[in-house]
């Protein structure tokens, strides 16, 4: 099954979707997207880690996110990716081209993966619309992302005050 | 009856809107509050445009939303206007006085409309109060005039990665 | 009951607090959290107090949250504090060692707290991650403080175009 848990800053989606890896029972590898540039988002890593029970696996990936998936998915496995907006941002600010190139590979691999798959990804649409070109550009492949991935998941989840409001039922 | 369709940016609320109005099966009539001042809206007016169905009618108006409404709406056309976000920003931005006429006439033409009537609009006041004057001026006209749509309207969507999520339901 | 009522900015979250303030038909305590700071903050300040019932006690207080609802609470009194984001946002900007004493004591006092109670506070984590050190640790702090009190109360409601959605349901 694939499940996405959309939410805002802080509001609980990754305690979620750790919590839900966990109860399958089966072997978790973690996909970490983010890149620890500076000291903040380097806390906020380790903080994240040291939350996680120890038998996780650990695949670190910030670009090459499909390649990673095929590699790994299995059918007693739940690859859980935590964060996909991170991950939009190091495709959006790589080469030119591997924005498409990437996102068309994960569409691709996500036709026919086995096991468990959770995305955890920030909703970031529902604020002023920012005025940086960029940001934009993030805003709007971000959300084009979610749309892709409401209709392929099973499950969708929007976490609010770390309360989980199921947006799309497994069937 | 009238139904408002909010969501964060590229939530997929305007295909929602698109899907809802053809389903009606009645004479679709788009009004696009857009101006195409730069390249980049120009752009996505036009990219929106080419995913409508041909035979639509099609309205341009940035400010006289309500007499646009008054002088279309019949019992067998669906008015689809895409989206009150802009329209909001155009009469913040119009002379002084312009805002609160349009507002007004807005509700007083909703009271009495006969036909189906879409309306689509951003959600953008659940991110950071923005430091600007005029962005926070934005996020209140479009905050009251959401809430005063969510009364009158008989449906009320909010689209979270590109699924509707009902939150008010026609009697 | 301790409930919770989420929303973005002009979403209808204050005026659903009071209509639910006023209908347990006990004797209310208003607690604001606002500082009078500029003339906008006033005018704010004062348009709310007007729409407020005049027989309602009020505590003006932005710091000592935890200190006022030991003092006000009692088996007939509702209070209801209008809002939390504001109240991050004060202890955020006072002395250092000021926020994690309000927080703890205000999770102390609502351990055991007789009456009723209603929070009210924004959703700021719904859009582009700030850029500044300062906004991002109200995002923080606002969404780990939604969280915990999404655990600890026993109705959680966020408002979108004035309408009501529960995402917790008292048992």
């Amino acid at each position: 099954m694939k499940q996405l848990i959309l939410g805002g800053a802080r509001s609980g989606k990754s305690r979620l979707a750790e919590q839900r890896a966990q109860n399958f029972g089966c072997r978790v590898v973690y996909i970490a997207t983010a890149q620890a540039g500076d000291g903040e988002m380097s806390d906020r890593i380790l903080r994240h880690r040291e939350q996680r029970p120890a038998e996780w696996g650990l695949v670190e990936e910030p670009i090459a996110l499909a390649q990673v998936l095929h590699e790994h998915a299995a059918d007693d496995v739940c690859l859980l990716v935590d964060c996909l907006t991170l991950w939009v941002t190091n495709i959006l600010l790589a080469d030119p081209g591997v924005l498409e190139r990437e996102l068309n590979a994960l569409y691709q691999v996500l036709d026919n993966l086995p096991g468990e798959l959770i995305f955890v990804s920030n909703e970031v649409g529902w604020g002023i619309v920012p005025m940086g070109e960029l940001s934009r550009q993030f805003q709007d492949q971000a959300g084009w992302l979610h749309q892709r991935l409401g209709e392929i998941c099973d499950r969708v989840t929007l976490t609010v005050a770390g309360i989980p409001l199921e947006i799309k039922q497994p069937l």
